[in-house]
């Protein structure tokens, strides 16, 4: 195996273009074999091999910075710079992260799990270069879908402007997650159908305009389009128009052509973007078929690219009451930012092609867009995942909640999300939602109650109201035949109890009913409460157990700060009750890394036991005896 | 005059366009003599006059919607939709808004303040119509500094895939706040010079290209330019890659050609951009010779345009201490997202032009850029107002805070603003920020602590490090002759005394200070507290506090829901005080609406006859004497 060769990029160095192409198999050949054991994305991988083998070649990493957005793509990047031995520990916890990490390799010098943030890094290292007066080249590798992000485009404008020195790679893969959207996406698919695309992966090798350096032959070749309106289609115009000299497109896979392309990008003065037209999931036949199950995937196997049955999620219980929801209510509509599928809103929109709106990534956008549609009296349901949800918060604010419009916020992937780690943890929705004033804030204690509130929010009318649910299978509890709604702000108290009242706020309700369950085979009783209501609290409830002398701990899966517990103090302070004891048990103030939920939550103790052992501590002792 | 008798869109239809010319001059007057009384947004509003008139006579408001980006130019719409009369009251308490709202008129069918929302907006409402088969127009007027806005730009992004029957028009006065920044706007600049705008002047009237609507004699003339390169350089090719139908540049100025276009809109299948160039302050001479000043202006003389000198604030306070770290540091560098006079770097800018950076109005990207800055060494400021940091909140959480990026953040216009309103308040960024690890939140207790802390955050190596000032004059204490900083996570006791403890957070600490004076006289004297931090907190001096029995009063001006009083109640129960009595004193849970700062502090009990009155009741009350 040449591939156990290369531990640095200088090893790459050395080799010849077929050497390359040997590696290149042999790369595949490994992705598959590893990902087919510990699970990850896969099919973009397979799609940025020989790019990736290219950009170390012409580059010199870490002088030269290479920045990969999204970075769930970096893993032929990881292999090529000395990680290749940590792979079957990928994604796994203090394993190999699924993304680039700074403290993993000196050249991941950007990290990313969020879409559309490459070019705006690539701008601040270019920029702090010519500050510094040094030299080298910063490369973006950004995907067709993530240039839709508001913030690439943001960014693309500011390096057109300031015709900076960033080379940005466009991997046109026609694909982000699911099928891009937009109109960007049109004009992409224009150049992909040009029939220079033809050309490149022919005898031609690329094509290439306004490009000073390069002389004579090339320029020639864009003079004689210079006058045709076929050229205005076909070339990067658009690009072009926002300062940047384009190149393409060319065959991504194509090793000659991308060094060749790359050695003028190197000698081009000002932002240049490389087009570059890849395929995910190339070289591994199930992948090539299916790219979007292959995106991110669990262990498969190798022959067929068969993979385990997943068991109902609480996304899945999402999906198919949605449907139920829209059969009973044609003003509720759908709207995801490039998610249908992982939302689980394919069945929906399969059946309500009219009502599922999928506006690509462009989070602020969704979020404006669904109050939009609330003005006109639809009841629009933004699925977003908590994470995203970050992205549209100046809207959630500005354009709904200030508003008070109509519009449902589904927030799924909330709490612990496992192998994707720290930067896709649902983590601080619950405190940066409570803030907002005319919110009402729901979660779930099981995935039936998550079908009762999702019918509470279509009922309800006066204003944004949202229900977070984890990436979780469901409990496998039974299913409500009638979906009743829930009152607003209205807790539930599971059992009644003595001293100690656990409130559990979520999913996480699991755990306290575990702890409740040992506790009452040691003949402890505390009450057990699944809170439902974040916004409004059950203040009624809160009260009662003030006035009855009660010890409080609150648990939910989010951040502690400013969360579900902060709001149960806050309450109790305001309203005069300075006595009551409360525990907050949720998530310390850190980045939690990627692991498995369980190792998460037993890291930072969202765990029956340390619930139970909090509930014992409180107990009062009557004669050396825990009271019960 | 003829304006009198407008008190509806439906009285403008029955004008002549020699009286809409008319109308034109007498709201021009009527403009500058009102708002040289209340102060407002006077340049933006000058501009867009005769547009306004034109789009309320092609228009049917409210059956066609009319969307105003950013609402600041608003006032001609306010005016001619019966709120004429309001206009002594505008953004005063309980007066007329400055910006679009709904609860004033049933034309105000969208509400703004923030930029780049307006076509979110219109292909929400556009959808929502055809998914109802209703028949109406959706126009949204949105200026060429809001669209270089990320979600403006997904916004394109969408409408132009789904082709909606959408109007655009780009009001294109080559202004947003500060002069334009990045690639667009020169994309821009090269249409406004283009030959066809002096044709669009003079004799022709107008230019477009196809619009099949229109036939012959229009189409012919863009056929002359098919095989022109020049064709693309002025075209609006780049609208049109998006899949607009794009129409101009026109003179915004002449209502002939604004309604020939708006018939022609009206007529076109899928979306239309109408690219209207206007003057900003057009009319007024001062204005027009100072569209920075007038774009948002206190009170002025008419004859002259000269307005009050203003006092020193904060925000000049900052902008002076900018550039004395700057001498010290040349690793500091400034990021503004198109505030550069709003935010006091204006100075700095002159004094060192390469270390400032106008991103436009950018905030992801400010914030990401800023993020790259700081990998590589520079020491980033991203001078940013409150309320527009939660556009960058992902940016704040994903790209600084979880990679530990020394990005400082100077949060302006925190706290309540006044005029501006509900769209602008600053009010939720203690909140979303304590919840994010890694982050030091400091506020400053007056203008000489502001400088302390900004020295305090350019020493901070250990990540993000934000302070939050308002926008009010200073306080005028004495200046520190050396900038000395401050120990991280320590508050400051001012006078120490007896039984009650006010904390006071950041500059609303004057109002504490003046209880504190007031009961001293009384003979009272409870412990007033700088506490300078909310994250990390002064925890042993809470602990201190704690154990010697205090009661607590906390004094914010932010959102009370997850504030510095919530950061407090929450240490002190998860450290086990769970006895210490705690008020928060903040912004209760709902929208402040304009007026002057001292009218919505005293509508929420922000004042010092609140925090005496409160420190009042918590004193043990000694044989019916308050003990001192």
């Amino acid at each position: 195996m040449l591939l156990t060769k290369i531990n640095d990029p200088q090893d790459l160095k050395k080799c010849t273009l077929p050497e390359l192409y040997t590696l290149a198999g042999e790369i595949r050949q490994f992705l598959v074999e590893n990902l087919s054991k510990t699970g990850g994305h896969l099919a973009p991988n397979l799609g940025v091999v020989e790019l990736t083998l290219i950009l170390h070649y012409a580059f010199n990493s870490p002088k030269d910075k290479l920045i990969w957005d999204v970075g769930h793509q970096a893993y032929v990047h990881k292999m090529l710079t000395g990680r290749r031995e940590m792979f079957p520990t990928l994604r796994q916890y203090k394993g190999l992260c699924g993304f680039p990490k700074m403290n993993e390799s000196p050249h991941d010098v950007w990290e990313t799990g969020h879409s559309s943030t490459s070019l705006s890094a690539a701008m601040g290292m270019a920029t702090a270069r010519d500050l510094k007066k040094e030299k080298n080249h910063v490369v973006a590798v950004i995907g067709d879908g993530a240039l839709t992000g508001g913030m690439a485009l943001e960014a693309l404008n500011h390096i057109g402007h300031e015709q900076k020195n960033v080379i940005v790679v466009l991997n046109d893969n026609e694909m982000s997650i699911a099928p891009n959207v937009g109109a960007l996406h049109n004009y992409l698919g224009k150049l992909r159908s040009a029939q220079n695309y033809q050309w490149a992966k022919g005898e031609l090798g690329h094509w290439i305009k306004s490009v000073p350096a390069v002389g004579g032959k090339l320029m020639n070749l864009a003079e004689r389009f210079k006058d045709s309106m076929k050229y205005l289609l076909v070339s990067g115009v658009l690009f072009e128009e926002l300062g940047f000299t384009y190149i393409g497109p060319i065959d991504g896979h194509n090793m000659e052509l991308l060094l060749e392309t790359m050695k003028i990008a190197k000698q081009n003065k000002g932002p240049v973007l490389i087009h570059a037209i890849t395929k995910k999931g190339k070289g591994y036949a199930p992948a090539e078929a299916d790219s979007v199950k292959f995106h991110g995937v669990g262990t498969y196997k190798i022959e067929s690219g068969d993979t385990a049955k997943s068991a109902p999620t609480y996304t899945s219980v999402f999906s198919e009451t949605m449907i139920r929801l829209a059969q009973e209510d044609d003003r509720l509509v759908a709207v995801t930012p490039a998610m249908p599928a992982g939302s689980g809103l394919i069945p929906f929109g399969e059946k309500y092609p009219d009502r599922l709106f999928d506006v690509g990534i462009a989070e602020q956008h969704a979020c404006t867009f669904a109050a939009a549609l609330a003005t006109q009296g639809l009841k629009p349901v933004l699925a977003i995942y908590s994470t995203f949800l970050q992205r549209a918060y100046d809207q959630l604010i500005h354009d709904v909640a200030r508003q008070k419009l109509n519009v449902v916020f589904a927030v799924d992937r909330a709490g612990l999300v496992g192998a994707d780690g720290e930067t896709h943890q649902g983590m601080y929705d619950i405190a940066f939602m409570r803030t907002v004033p005319n919110m009402v804030i729901m979660a779930p204690k099981d995935e039936n109650e998550l079908r009762l509130m999702m019918k509470t929010a279509s009922l309800y009318e006066d204003g944004p109201i949202s229900y977070r649910y984890p990436r979780l299978p469901v409990r496998g509890v039974e299913l409500d035949e009638e979906l009743h709604p829930l009152p607003i702000g209205k807790a539930e108290i599971v059992t009644e109890g003595k001293h100690v009242a656990i409130l559990a706020f979520g999913h996480i309700y699991e755990i306290a009913e575990q702890a409740v369950e040992q506790l009452h085979r040691e003949g402890i009783h505390p009450m057990l409460v699944n809170a439902r209501f974040c916004k409004p609290l059950d203040e009624e409830l809160l009260s009662r157990l003030a006035q009855e002398g009660y010890k409080i701990i609150t648990v939910e899966e989010g951040a502690e700060m400013g969360g579900f517990g902060s709001a149960v103090v806050e309450y109790l302070a305001q309203a005069g009750y300075h006595d009551v004891p409360v525990q907050i048990v949720g998530v310390p103030d850190y980045f939690v890394e990627h692991g498995s939920v369980k190792e998460q939550r037993n890291e930072v103790g969202l765990t029956a036991e340390n619930i139970a052992a909090r509930t014992r501590a409180w107990m009062p002792v009557t004669k050396g005896v825990v009271e019960a």
